[in-house]
């Protein structure tokens, strides 16, 4: 596999009850996410997106992190007509440059950072209608921006990971990723 | 997606210190794991096969529960040319039937069973030299099972998991498979 490296530029958490995230310099990972942050935790509850659960059910939590990068936020200003869209504002944990197309990395893509955390992803970050407000409110002299928020933010809006091994974080860190297994072709026909 | 099924038939522990698995009428399945099971456990010790961690790292454990089936277990057999191998001789927890190529389904498939327990697929089960020696304690009068054991048994020595939601299964039991997004033609070029 080529080597493909990335480089953290910023951390943030989003405390309990407030609806976009802060700078913060370091970031402590334990098993349980980023210490500070409001979806820290083991286990989470569902609510009510996973047709499979009743709202409520308590399921392993692999929603600790929101990572999102400089360049898919980058296209999502620029699609919007905008001078910026900033991570803080869809809540997201850990900004990054230098890796194309995230938001679409595979499941159980792992992120291994030169002082030793690793975090693997679970998943695209599907978009809401939340940070389409916000973002709208920093720009109130422009129309449509709330409407047209998830559409230009659609397959950019990150990625979702938890800890497979806890440590610090700083900015300005470097990572590489390792990709899993690409799909067996047996089961490539059964997807679709 | 089309409905994939397939049915739980037995559910077997390992407990600490044996070399084979033994069947259980009902499985307690909790965050950690399978209840009695020596991979029970949030978190697991690196026995020195990922180069990226030194030996007697503490991570994530994504090994809580090994699934085998009886398909490809039959196929192992036969390519051994002997009646059958068990799966208590690869200490797996869980047999199940159904579901063709198991051992090579895609990374992230969530197992959702009918009374509510949901495992995900952390990867392949590596084949190791072990349950090749105790095939052979079996069959002592053939010769060379201890040989040709790990080629025999490639890709079909199952797969691992860890739990999402937490339960009781009971052999017998039906489940669904859901499996993840397919890759981004942007990623598959990038694992070559």
């Amino acid at each position: 596999m080529k080597l493909i490296e990335g480089t953290l530029e910023k951390i943030l958490i989003t405390p309990e009850g407030e609806n976009i995230s802060r700078e913060i310099p370091e970031g402590e990972i334990t098993f349980e996410g980023l210490v500070g942050d409001c979806h820290l935790g083991l286990t989470t509850v569902t609510h009510g997106h996973q047709p499979e659960y009743p709202k409520g059910t308590k399921i392993r939590n692999d929603r600790q992190f929101t990572i999102l990068s400089v360049e898919e936020l980058s296209e999502v200003a620029k699609t919007l007509q905008i001078p910026r869209v900033e991570v803080s504002w869809l809540t997201g944990n850990l900004l990054i440059s230098g890796i194309k197309n995230l938001s679409v990395i595979p499941f159980g893509t792992r992120f291994i950072f030169s002082n030793g955390v690793v975090l693997s992803c679970s998943g695209e970050n599907n978009p809401c209608s939340h940070p389409a407000r916000i973002t709208q409110s920093y720009y109130p002299e422009i129309e449509g921006i709330a409407r047209d928020f998830v559409k230009a933010a659609m397959h950019r809006r990150g990625i979702i990971a938890w800890t497979e091994h806890s440590g610090t974080l700083h900015p300005g860190e470097q990572f590489r990723i390792e990709l899993p297994h690409p799909w067996n072709p047996a089961w490539q026909n059964e997807a679709e």
